[in-house]
């Protein structure tokens, strides 16, 4: 009986498919990526730190390159044959995403490093679905909730709404940014305060996504996504979560922070709602209006009092950098006080790990 | 500075990415499906429920196929370029697989068919992360809850503890099988007692999917599979299931179920534990060990007394129902009482939804 149970599942797999991995991590970091195209011209290796590489084809078809040795982090990766976008049919870790999703590899590191899972109590991640009157659509949000929340018990929680990229869904920090791993981490070594984090669907209207990038071109239908986001966020997912979670109400034990697009949000958002948000971060965020008294008419100096933390970050290779620095000089301009960080990296998740390892320390702490 | 955004944006973006849509679903059910590799020499359409077409390519390097009208319904699919498998870029439904992924296609139908989202209460996914000492890795299961779920309320639910087939993962009932969204509706409807839902991770080991295909080959790596997966969930996800839950804790209010590699993994576990189940489902389930009676020492014509419901179902055209049909003529042999469905289809998602939908309403009925 098992003999033909183990037909039925080997059937669709070729014999050449057990005998290789991709990819191979070798223990001094180096990492060998494998595709078996027998018929491809020419096979390229697009991995984030890497310069694209050609990749030499065997005697059996499989196309393989080997980096260098690559510091211990999670990289996006692709292979590129004959100019189609491939993923590695070997490697079930994904970096999914709604307009080009990819693949990861993971160079394992020191348990120091915020992205490792550790052996430390872990928190739940909770997907809730609904139907948003605001976009018309039906939509969802990823709720964390830290090690030993019990529903039933008094303690009540901060919370920190984190926001993804344009072209990314409401998984991605999770499944991506390891937010939900970073956070394990900094609350078990006491360095965050245990909190709440609510990780929503980032679109005001799925049109801006739907149609692909062109739509990013439209400034109408940008600042309508952006607008209509801001107004889910704030009467739809906010009063859902605060009605199903053990949170802390006042603006002092709410943050906002996202990255790209999200950091665009939560500028948007926080800013102009000071009396719920007093902790504000942007993770070299983009497409903001640059007409900044128009997108932020309130925002005077008085806001000091109100605002605990503005933080703002960009990678120095990130093409944003400037966007984000003409931001800061208005902000300067204003007399609004603003932890700026400039860091190594450019427009990619291994920015946005360390932003949040860096900025979810700073929230809810005691004056 | 949005013009610098978008620069930022667009660069990975060819400009002929804008001009084709891939699936498209056409009122009429049919389906075109499209993929751009101008240097391809053949490209095949793989997709449930059609015959494999060899597409056809446009002057811009476009190719594409349109199949018959197809059934309202969810269906996975892939292309093959040269021999290589590849996945529609322009389509984020993805099918999640550990060895497999492929895409899918959503024909919508009416309201009435269980996996269609509709307007209705919504269950929450939660989704826990975990050390097993059994399996010796951390791994992870995912529980619903159903709507209205209050964990500071006083009712308590029973539970369905329902498994995965070889090469899914945890996520796999929720994202592909849409166990979620049956649930939602037939709670919605009546048709089934609001129930918590228990999805974990299948496998006893991780060695048998590690390696691919290959290692289901080893009975023993097997059969270890299926005994230490046994071990896992009723010693580690059973009690972190019950005490962080508000759920019945009586075998009239267990049930186990599962598809494939998780049917014979729900058979082994719940008739050799009547103590805990009462309710026991296997959706065309492969790879049970053919000595009934090493693998079901102590089950006698007296467990009828204790088994609610043993349901057995295997689609008409699954290479696998002969062995159900063997397991079922042991189960007449020694007169244990089961429910035995053949119903059309393979073995697919397609038929495992409905196995749901039937599967579900029978549970926890009183007598």
């Amino acid at each position: 009986m098992k003999t033909i149970l183990l037909a039925v599942l080997l059937a669709a797999a070729p014999a050449f498919a057990q005998q290789f991995t991709s990819p191979e991590v070798h223990t001094n970091g180096q990492v060998t990526f494998r595709l078996w195209a027998p018929n491809a011209k020419e096979v390229q290796l697009h991995c984030e730190g890497v310069k694209n590489t050609a990749m030499q084809k065997d005697d059996h078809g499989v196309w393989s390159a080997t980096t260098d040795s690559l510091a211990p982090d999670l990289y996006v990766y692709s292979f590129n044959v004959d100019g189609l976008h491939v993923l590695d049919p070997r490697n079930p870790l994904l970096k999914y995403n709604l307009l080009n999703t990819e693949n990861q590899v993971h160079v394992p590191g020191p348990k120091s490093l915020l992205w490792e899972l550790n052996d430390v109590p872990h928190g739940v991640l909770h997907h809730h679905f609904y139907h948003s009157a605001v976009a018309g659509d039906d939509r969802d949000f990823v709720v964390y909730t830290p090690p030993g929340y019990d529903p039933s018990a008094r303690k009540r929680y901060p919370v920190l709404y984190l926001l993804h990229g344009y072209s990314d869904d409401a998984t991605a920090w999770s499944t991506v940014g390891c937010a939900n791993i970073i956070l394990d981490n900094l609350i078990a070594r006491g360095q965050a305060k245990p909190m709440i984090i609510v990780m929503p669907l980032g679109y005001g209207t799925m049109d801006v996504v739907r149609g692909g990038w062109a739509r990013v071109r439209s400034p109408d239908l940008w600042q309508q996504n952006v607008d209509k986001f801001s107004e889910a966020l704030l009467t739809e997912v906010l009063p859902q979560v605060e009605k199903s979670y053990r949170v802390l109400k006042n603006r002092s034990s709410r943050a906002i922070a996202g990255l790209s697009m999200g950091g665009t949000e939560s500028l948007v958002t926080g800013l102009n709602h000071l009396d719920r948000f007093a902790w504000v971060g942007a993770f070299s965020s983009g497409g903001l209006n640059t007409n900044y008294v128009a997108q932020f008419p309130q925002l005077e100096k008085q806001a000091n009092a109100k605002l605990r933390l503005l933080w703002i970050a960009c990678g120095k290779d990130d093409g944003l950098l400037k966007n984000n620095l003409q931001f800061c000089d208005w902000l300067t301009s204003k007399d609004i006080r603003y932890t700026w960080v400039e860091s190594p990296g450019w427009h990619t998740f291994l920015v946005w790990r360390r932003y949040l390892g860096e900025f979810a320390p700073l929230l809810f702490q005691d004056k």
